[in-house]
C-alpha cells in the first residue's frame, strides 16, 4: 500500500507549475516525498545532471525570477539552495541486492501559458488550477512525476524486485533543454534498461501503448531579422524593412516542400519586434522549431529553413542572425522491451486495451537517455499510458483523467519487476 | 535679451525624454520655466487640453510607470499632481492691448526608442544623451519646447506687439494623440491665425520653409490575429495558425495598389504574438499606420488594409479584431501667412535660404488645430526650420543643430509680431 | 519463344509517345502486335472502355491535332477509327480452359514534355528519341506495353495455364484520366486477381517489389482567377488584380499545414494568364493537385487548397472559379498475391532482389480498377520492376533500362500462371 | 473643306486594329490616304523610322503571321513590300515657304485584346468592332492616326500656313517600342516644335488639355525562373519549384516600398509556365514593368524589382534570367507651347473647357521624340483631347466618342498654324 498519495501529488504539482530550468519548488516538492521513502541514495539539482549539457537555459534575470518566486512561496530552503542557478530534477536509487539497473525517466517542468479558468476545467472547479497565472502543467508532467514516485514506491515494496531501481526526474523536456543533460550524467552509464512514458497522446483511458515506435528528431532555431528604421511616412523608401522580411520568411517557411522520405514538421511560435506604428521596423525576433522522422529528415528542414530566412532578409536587405538551439535526436522502442510492457498492462486494473505499437508524431528529449542507453548495448522503451484529455496537448483546457496515474504506476513498476526477473 | 536659455532647456529636455500622454517630467520643466516669464494666463495639464479628446492613451500601468519615474526624479509634485492619469501638456498666455489672437504650437513628446550611445552622437558625447535608457527625443520636440518658450519670451519682450499670445505645448504628438485634444479645447477657439512648427525634416540648418504644402492624412490600426494553438509537431493540422495569417497579411499589406490620385503609405510598425516555439501561435498582435494625401486617399489605404487583414485572417481560419486607432487630417498652410513668414526669415541671422512651400512627406496631427482654426476662418501655416540632423528622423542618431534654435525663435517671434501688425 | 520483339517494341513506343486520350498511334501499333498473337477476344477504343468515365479528356481541337498526326504517321486506318474522339486503349483475353480470370493491366500514354536530345541519353544516342518534338515516354508507360505484350505471350504459351488472362491496355493513367473508365468497363467485373506494375521507381535493376504497400489518393483542381484590367501607370488602383491573387494563392497553398495522420502533397504545376506588361491582369489559370496517404487526406487538402484560393481572390477583390478535375483512390496491395509474386520474382533470371513491400510516395489510377477488383471480392497487387533510370521519372532523361522489360515479362507472367494454379 | 472623311477612317481603322510592329494593314491604310493628299515627301516603314533602334519587335513567326494576314486582307502589296520584316509606320512631309519645322506624331497600334462583344459597345452595334478576334484599338490609337491625317489636311489646305510640317504616325507606342526609332530617325532633327497628342486620359468630350506636365519613366522587364522538375508526388523534395520563385516574386514586387521622392509602379502582366498538375514547375516567365515619375525612380523600381526576383529565385534554390526590354525617359510640355494650344482651343467649336496642365499617370514613348526635340533646343507639348470613353483605357469596351476627331484636328491644325506665324 502506497504512503504517498499520487492523485493529491499530482494536484498539488499541478498547482504549482514551473517552466524549464525553473523547476525550483518543483523539485523541493519531489523531494520532500523522496525523503519519505526508503531511498539508497538521492542526487539533487547539479548531482542529477552533467549541468554543462543543459540546453536552452533562460536568462539569468527570469531563472531569478522563479527562484525567488519558489522561496516566498516557502520552498524548503536546504533544497532550494541546490538548485540555484537552474539546476533542477533529481535521481532517487533503490538498490535490492543482485539485477539488472533499470532506469525509468520522468519529466516534470510545466508549461508558460496561462491556464483556463472556466467552471468544466477541473483544475479550475476544484481549486487546484495554476497558482502562478503565467505557466501551467498542460502536457502531464505533473502526472508523470505522480507516476515516477508510485512506481518507485511500489518497487521498493515488492519483495520480488531483485535489482537496482533509479528514477530520472528530469527538467526542461518542453524546451528540450533536460534531456542531453540527464543522457550525460554518470547515472545513465550502467543503466541496462530504459523506460520512459507519457499520459495522453490522444489515448484515452485505459489504454496502454507498449512502445512508441518512433519520435521525430527536432531542433529549435532562433532568428534575428534586422534592417533599418525610417520614418514610414517622410521616407519609407530609405528604411530596410524587417516586417517585410519577415512576412517573406513565415510565408516561405512553412511551404518549405513535403518530404517523401517521410514526416517533417515546421512551425515558427513566436515573435516580436518593432517600435511604432511609424517607424520602419528595425528588429523583429523570431522562434521557430523543425522535425523530421529521421535525424536526416530534420536536418533537411532546418536547412531548409535557414535558406528561407537567408532570403527572406536578402530580399529586403536586411540581416539575419540564426542561432540553433536545442535539438534532440530521433529513437525507437526496443521490441523486447515492449512486449514485456505489453503482457504487463493486459493484467493491470482498468487497462482494457494494450496497443504494442504507435507513431508519436512529436519529439521528445527522452530519445537522449534511450540512444545513450542503447548506444550501451542496453534496451529502452517509450510507453504511453492513455487518457481522456478534453483539450489538445498544450491548450488551455488540457487535463489529466486521474486514474491514468495508479494504470502508469501498475503498468511501470511492474513492468520492472518483469524486466529484473526475466533479463539478465 | 532672453533670460531663458533655449539651448540649455532643450538639452535639459533632450536628457528626460518621455513618450505620448507620459510627458510629467518635461511638462513640469517648461512649466517651471513659464513661471519664470510675466504671463497673463498659464493653463496646464487638463486645463490645457480637452482630456476627452485624448487619443492613443497608453494603459493605466504605464502611465504610472512613467509618473513615477517622473516622481523619484524630482519633478514639481504640484505641477505632477495636476497630470495625474496622462493628462499633460500647457497653454501659455499673454495679452498685450487690442490685437489678433496667435496661437503657436509645438510638441512635446520623445519616441519610444533607444540613443546611440556612440562617441560621434554629439549628445552622448556631451553627457546630455538620454538618461531613461528607454525613449528618445529622436524627432526634435525638445528644440521644440525651447523654441516656444524663446519665442514666447521674444513676444513678450517686444514692445511692438499688440494682441495677444498663447503658445500650445501639445503632448502626443508622435502617437497622433494630442493634437486633437488641444484643438477641441476652448483655448483654440479665438485664435485668429496660428503656426505651427518643426526642424530638420531634410532641410539643412539655414533653411526656413515658409510654409509646408501638405500633410498626408493618417490613421493608426491595430489587428490581433486569433487562431487555435496546437502542438506543432504532433498535431500541426489541428492549430489555426495565426502566424501564417500575419505572413499572409503583411505581404499583402505592402502589396496594396499605388493609388493615381496621390501619394499614400502603409507600415506595419509593431509584432508581438505567440508562446513556444513548439505551440501553433494562437494569438499575434500588430500596430499599423496608413496615410493618403488627402483624408479619401487615407481611407483607401484603410480600407485596403482591413480587406487583407480580414482575408489573411480567413485564409487560415483565423479571426482578426481590428481597432481604428489615432488619426489626423490633411492639411495645407495659408499662402498669406507663408508670405509673412518667408519675408521675416529673410531677415533672420543665418538664414540663408527661404523655401516659399515644400512636401511633408509625413504626417502631424497638428492639422487638427490648424483644420479647426481655418474652419473658424482663421489662418495657419506650418513653418519648417532646417537643421543638419546626422541621423534621419526617429532614428537613434537624430540630433539638432542647435543654432537652428535660434534661427525658429526668431523666424516665429518676427512673424507673430508682422501677423499682429500687419493684419487685422 | 516470343514472336514478338519487347525491346523493339519498346523503342517502337518510345518514339512515337502520345499523350493522355491522344494514344492514337499507339493503340494502333498495339492492335497490330495483338493481332499476331492466338487471342480468345480483342476490344479496342469504346469497346475496352466505359466511354462516360472518361477522365480529363482534352478538348476537340487537340484531340483532332494528335488524330490526323496519327493519320499522317501512317497508323492502320481501320483501328484509328475506332479511336475517333480519344476513345483509346485495348483489352486483350485468352482463354485457357477452367480457371480464374486474372487481370494484367499496364498503362500506356506519354507526357507533353520534351526529350533529352544528348549523346549521354541512350534514345537520343541509339535513333529512338521522340519524333514529336513535344511528347516524351518518360515514366517507361513504353516499357510497361511491351511488358503486357510479352506476359500474354508468355502465358498464351505457358502449357499449364488454365483459366482467363485478360490484358488492360489502358489510356490516359498521366492525367489520372483512364483508370476510371476502364475499372467501369464490363471487362474488369469478372477478374479475380489484378496484377498492375510499374518499372522505376528508384528501384534499380534487378529487384522486384512484391506488392506497393500504399498508393496516395490524388485530385486534380484547375482554378481561373478573374479580376479587373486597368492601365497599370494610369490608374494602377483601378484594377482588381488576379497577378497579386495568384501570388498569394501560390504562398498559402504550399503552406498549408502537415497532416500527422499521415503523407500529404500539394502542387500549382501550370500557370498561365495576363495580356501585356502594362495591364493589371485580368485572367490567370492554373492547374494544380492534391494528394494524401488517405481518400481523407486527400480530401483535407483539397479542402484546404480551395480555402486558400477563395482567400486569395478575395484578398485581391477578384473571384475565382475552382473545377475539380480528375482523381483517383488511394489502394493497397494484399498480401496473398505479394507473397506469389514475390516468391516467383526469386526464380526470375536476373532479378537478384526481391522487396517484400515498399510505399510509392506517388499516386496511379491502377487504383480503381484495384479497388474494382478488391470490392467485388478479388484480390489485387501492384508490382514494382526496378530499373536504372539515369533522370527521374517525368524529367527528360528518364529512360528505361531494357533488361528490366524482361524482368517483368517473366515475373509477371509467372505470376499469371501461379496464381492460376494455386488460387480456385 | 476637308477630302478625307476622319470618322470614317477611323472606324476603318478600328475594324482592322494590329499590335506593336504589326501595323501591315493599318501602314497600308493610312498611306493609302496620305497619297490623295498633296505632300511634298512621304516616307513609309524604314525610310520613316530607324531601324536599329525598334525596341520590343516580336519574333519573326509572330511578324510574319500578321503580315500574311494583312496581305490576305488585300492589303497594298506595294506598301505591304516596304513592311516587312516589321518596319512599320510612315512620316507626311509638307512644305510652304519659310518658316519654323513643326512636328505632329500620332500612334497607329492596337493592343492584343479581345474587343466587347455587348448591344451596348458602339463598335459592335455598329459593326466596326475588331474583325481580328485577337486585337483591339483599346487606347484611342485609331482615332489618332485619323487626327494626324485630319489635321494634315487642314494645315495643307490653310493659306496662312508658311512653313514645314511634318506628321509622325508612330508604331509600337503600346510596348514602348516605336517611340526610340522615330526619335533616332533622321526626320526629327529638323525639328523646332513638336506636338503629340492623346485622346481620353479621363477627360471628358469637350474638355482640351494644354499640355500634360509630367510623363512617368517606364522600363519592361522579362523574367524567367528556372527549377528542376520533379514529381510531384513521388518526390517533391527533388525539385527546384519555379512555381514557388514566382510567387514569392508577385508578392514582394508589389511590395516594394513606396518612394517619398514621387510616383512609382510596378506591374506583373503577364505569367506562363509549367507543363504538368504533377510536375515541379521547371520554368515559368514573367512580363513586367517599372514606373517612376523621374528616370531616377524609375530605375529605383528597376533596381528593387530585379532584387525581388533574385532573392525570390535564391529563396526556392532557382534561377533567374531578366532581360531589360523597352524603355522610355519621362519628358514634360514646354509652357510656351502650352500656351498657343491652350488658347487655340479656347475658340475651336465644341471644346468647352480648357485645362492648361494636367498630370497623365502613365508613361508614353512620344517623350523620345519631346526630348529630341528640346535636347537639340526646340520646344515640345502633349496635348490631351477629352473624350467620354465608356470602359477604361485598355478595356474590353473602350471607345471614342467621334466629336472628339474634330476637335483635335481643329486644336492641332489651329496650334501649327499658329506657332508658325507667331515664332521664330
Amino acid at each position: 500500500m502506497s504512503s504517498i498519495d499520487p492523485v493529491a501529488l499530482r494536484r498539488e504539482l499541478h498547482r504549482h507549475p514551473e517552466p524549464a530550468w525553473r523547476e525550483f519548488e518543483t523539485t523541493a516538492r519531489i523531494v520532500d516525498r523522496l525523503q519519505q521513502l526508503d531511498l539508497d541514495a538521492l542526487y539533487v539539482g547539479p548531482d542529477a545532471i552533467d549541468g554543462d549539457n543543459r540546453l536552452a537555459v533562460p536568462d539569468d534575470a527570469e531563472l531569478e525570477r522563479w527562484y525567488d518566486r519558489a522561496r516566498d512561496a516557502g520552498a524548503d530552503p536546504d533544497v532550494l539552495a541546490q538548485l540555484e542557478g537552474g539546476y533542477t530534477g533529481a535521481v532517487a536509487v533503490i538498490e535490492r541486492g543482485e539485477g539488472p539497473t533499470i532506469g525509468l525517466r520522468v519529466d516534470i517542468d510545466g508549461l508558460p501559458r496561462e491556464e483556463a479558468d472556466t467552471d468544466d476545467h477541473l483544475p479550475a472547479a476544484e481549486g487546484f488550477r495554476s497558482a502562478t497565472g503565467e505557466s501551467m502543467h498542460a502536457c502531464g508532467h505533473d502526472a508523470h512525476a505522480a507516476i515516477g514516485i508510485g512506481a518507485l514506491e511500489a518497487v521498493a515494496d515488492d519483495e520480488d524486485f531483485q535489482g537496482t531501481l533509479k528514477v530520472f526526474f528530469q527538467p526542461a523536456e518542453e524546451v528540450i533543454g533536460g534531456g542531453k543533460s540527464m543522457a550525460k550524467s554518470e547515472h545513465i552509464r550502467d543503466v541496462d534498461y530504459l523506460l520512459a512514458t507519457h499520459v495522453g497522446l490522444d489515448h484515452p483511458t485505459g489504454t496502454v501503448v507498449a512502445g512508441i515506435e518512433d519520435f521525430l528528431a527536432v531542433r529549435h532555431l532562433e532568428a534575428t531579422f534586422t534592417g533599418e528604421p525610417a520614418h514610414a511616412g517622410a521616407e519609407p523608401e530609405a528604411g530596410r524593412n524587417a516586417m517585410q522580411a519577415l512576412g517573406t520568411a513565415i510565408q516561405n517557411a512553412y511551404a518549405i516542400p513535403r518530404n517523401s522520405d517521410g514526416p517533417t514538421r515546421v512551425n515558427i511560435g513566436v515573435v516580436e519586434g518593432g517600435t511604432a506604428a511609424n517607424i520602419v521596423a528595425e528588429e523583429i525576433s523570431i522562434v521557430a522549431e523543425v522535425r523530421g522522422q529521421t535525424t536526416d529528415l530534420m536536418r533537411y528542414m532546418s536547412d531548409s529553413v535557414e535558406r528561407v530566412f537567408e532570403s527572406a532578409a536578402d530580399m529586403h536587405d536586411c540581416e539575419v542572425e540564426i542561432t540553433i538551439g536545442a535539438e534532440a535526436p530521433s529513437a525507437a522502442s526496443d521490441d523486447e522491451l515492449r512486449e514485456i510492457v505489453g503482457s504487463v498492462a493486459e493484467g493491470v486494473d482498468g487497462v482494457d486495451t494494450v496497443v504494442d505499437a504507435a507513431g508519436l508524431g512529436g519529439s521528445e528529449d527522452a530519445t537522449f537517455l534511450m540512444k545513450e542507453v542503447q548506444d550501451n548495448g542496453g534496451l529502452a522503451a517509450y510507453v504511453g499510458v492513455g487518457t481522456d484529455h478534453p483539450g489538445g496537448h498544450h491548450t488551455a483546457t488540457f487535463d489529466v483523467d486521474e486514474p491514468t496515474i495508479q494504470h502508469g504506476i501498475d503498468t511501470l513498476a511492474g513492468a520492472i519487476v518483469e524486466i529484473a526477473e526475466t533479463r539478465p
